[in-house]
């Protein structure tokens, strides 16, 4: 692709062996993934629209990619693609305190935005475990969610407006910057969460909330996933809004105090972990009627928390709980969503199917959303244990759907959820779906072979 | 079209004139409309499955309706068309206060369903001034907005699931029960406002919140609109969050007066009235605040509510103020959008338009979004007066659009916006548009001519 070199800036189009693999997949173990043919790191929408046409002409596909934390492979390079990584672009052009909006390049790293908020007392809320690296770009890209989203909702819902490349190498902008708008179709919502494969995300205009009080945390053990699943459905019958609701089980907790000596050796075989913000005394009661959910539904012990660094450090090990079992070994994620009076059943199911199938399953989950992260372990080498939790990973699925859950709660569809994505949606369905795909990029150069699968299949 | 009528229950194919006229228009005054060759009230989504194929095959336009309370047209038929008229579909098939979640078809009356929830001590939140008439699937066709949108979103933010006829006569489901989900694209928010141009609702689905806490009502009297703008940026500027910020001028207020004698002559030229629905002492806290801000930005004079009564009686004043005015003469609403910070700005040079074209206009607003509505004022009969509010209107099109506003905050475009559609986006923005109204509309049957105009327009 010498030519693709002569129409941008010197050093954006990289092509040594190193670049090209180290730029070759996100973090989903499991997931096949290709040589690029090329890695290129634009600097601006217009050097990006340069790609982008170059390719249509020449039927390259393009994959699109922020840091690369992505866990279903929807960022892999496919064999002789361009990988169009936006890691560059990470200017915060402008954050308005008065129309509560900030204006982002996709490469921007979601903690850094949320820093840089918090400075003139707002809050970006959207906040994935990945939040220290992944980039706002590929959170719009995959509808990330997080742990304030049972109270605060989804990337999406914070998302004003795009700045995209069209499969047709059209820039375009697409939403607005008022607080309302219904002037044609919500093409900035269709573009959130489609991975890559309606558009190349250019920059992100985010809604965002004033600083909210300080939380209080509300930790509960439990003796199974299950009573702590139930634990989950009767704060929810309680009609409380707890700003986070987060499940980390015992294995979780001590790969994550082996890793960093946290002092973490819970008396509890799965935790919950709780918050409010609600303001002031609101703030006190719903903290206190958090414990009392937590002790009707059996917890061991239950108690709301004094200490702030004790109650940051159980949060942070429920973020660090994946990394910390990547260490012992390859970890096939799961990302179910499930109804919340459905959790504790799904997780019973859950263990089932690891004792089924022979394979050792760690649990964390957004529990307040009912979506559920059952984490397979494998040991190094291990073959035949990789084709059990393959099987189990199956299952998962199959049983979720059963449930009336869906098969990706927050991570996408990517390549590891293709097989699910037939099963959760009617032919009529996908059939949309591929009309909408169709319409926005022609000729199939964006990000083929994800989400959908290929053509042929 | 008596072929219809036989492959439907008796009564559902309406063909006397009294009824096609009644069915022939929503309450946009000014937009042009025709009779329909039927009116069709299907009981059931198979029965409006059975119309849409009807008319697929023969190429007849299909033209669907709630209540008919939209103010821009978009339900208005044309010259042979068939008006699917889903009044008569209005079960509320569920509402399950653990998931927090509704399963309504589309005729039910907003109001009807706020009730249903508020049994259960569940709520729903979206509040268009129609909420007694207009229906939850007109609702959604129109992402229409409300009062209590400055802090809790648009219709389109409580739309989990729909069921759906398409434009080729599928019957589908978009989108989930759970409170997460990213399995596909984001259908669901794409035909939400879509303004039945991609699609028939059937069914909707929709989130609920828990019962919030009673709110605290401020008043504030201001000389002028504009003074009363300024104090609307005060409260932004001041990070609060009302739950209401609504302007209400002296004109509306005297011809709700005239109307209902609720004894209302405000001492005021610009009513501006907020709300909280803080918690407790936050909830104290922040109407003080309100209040301050009312009186730092000139506020003749400003008090929190202590009477419900008066305080109700005055957001039923903004409420009435549309039909208020109606009783005296042709009313052309206008919906802009603009950005708080230009809200002052904006409502001034509507003033100044008013003049400049001899029309008078009153002026209500959902001031907190930014969210504009002026109301030009014409005689019956007044052919030229109506020439000269029509200029005015494109002025005022064009002067939001000039402050970084919108030509729909939440009306729709139906057919008074059609214009401003194609000021407001470029034209590549509107051929995605285009693309993605073929690939779900391939045989342009669903409300054609509306939203983008006519094929050769």
């Amino acid at each position: 692709m010498d030519g693709l070199s002569a129409l941008l800036p010197p050093g954006r189009v990289l092509s040594d062996p190193d670049v090209l693999r180290s730029y070759s997949h996100d973090e989903a173990e499991w997931a096949p993934w290709e040589l690029p043919a090329v890695v290129v790191r634009p600097r601006t929408a217009e050097e990006v629209q340069v790609v982008v046409r170059y390719c249509v002409e020449r039927g390259i596909p393009v994959v699109t990619r922020g840091a690369g934390t992505g866990l279903s492979g929807g960022a892999n390079a496919t064999a002789g693609c361009a990988v169009i990584a936006l890691d560059g672009m990470r200017a915060i052009r402008e954050i308005d305190p008065l129309e509560k909006l900030a204006v982002v390049e996709p490469g921007v790293v979601n903690d850094d935005l949320r820093a840089a908020c918090a400075e003139q007392g707002l809050w970006y809320p959207p906040d994935p475990a990945s939040s220290p690296w992944s980039t706002i770009g590929g959170n719009v890209a995959t509808n990330a969610g997080g742990v304030c989203c049972v109270k605060y909702g989804v990337t999406g819902d914070y998302v004003l407006g795009l700045q995209v490349v069209t499969g047709t190498g059209e820039l375009v902008r697409l939403g607005r910057r008022t607080a309302k708008g219904v002037a044609g179709y919500d093409l900035t919502s269709l573009l959130v969460g489609s991975e890559g494969t309606l558009g190349v995300i250019t920059e992100v205009t985010v809604r965002l909330r004033p600083r909210r009080e300080p939380e209080h945390t509300v930790a509960g053990y439990f003796s199974s996933v299950v009573a702590a699943g139930l634990a989950v459905e009767r704060i929810a019958a309680a009609g409380l809004t707890p700003s986070a609701l987060e499940l980390v089980d015992r294995q979780c907790l001590a790969a994550v105090d082996e890793w960093k000596n946290m002092g973490l050796s819970a008396d509890a075989d799965t935790v919950l972990l709780g918050r409010t913000d609600a303001p002031g005394a609101a703030g006190d009661a719903e903290a206190d009627a958090m414990v009392a959910c937590f002790e009707a539904a059996g917890a061991t012990w239950s108690a709301r928390s004094t200490n702030q660094a004790e109650a940051d450090a159980l949060f942070d090990a429920r973020r660090l709980a994946y990394p910390a079992l990547e260490r012992l070994g390859p970890v096939l994620t799961e990302d179910i969503c499930v109804p919340v009076g459905r959790v504790a059943e799904m997780l019973g199911r859950v263990q089932a199917i690891g004792e089924r199938h022979d394979t050792t399953i760690a649990n964390i989950a957004h529990a307040g959303d009912g979506n559920l992260h059952p984490l397979l372990l494998t040991r190094p080498g291990d073959e035949d244990g990789r084709a059990r939790a393959q099987a189990a990973f199956a299952d998962i699925i199959a049983e979720a759907l059963e449930l009336g859950g869906t098969v990706t709660g927050e991570h996408g569809v990517g390549l590891l959820k293709r097989d699910g994505l037939r099963r959760e949606l009617d032919p009529a369905v996908l059939a949309l779906h591929r009309a909408v795909r169709d319409a926005l990029d022609p000729h199939h150069v964006l990000n083929p072979g994800k989400v959908f699968g290929q053509e042929n299949e």
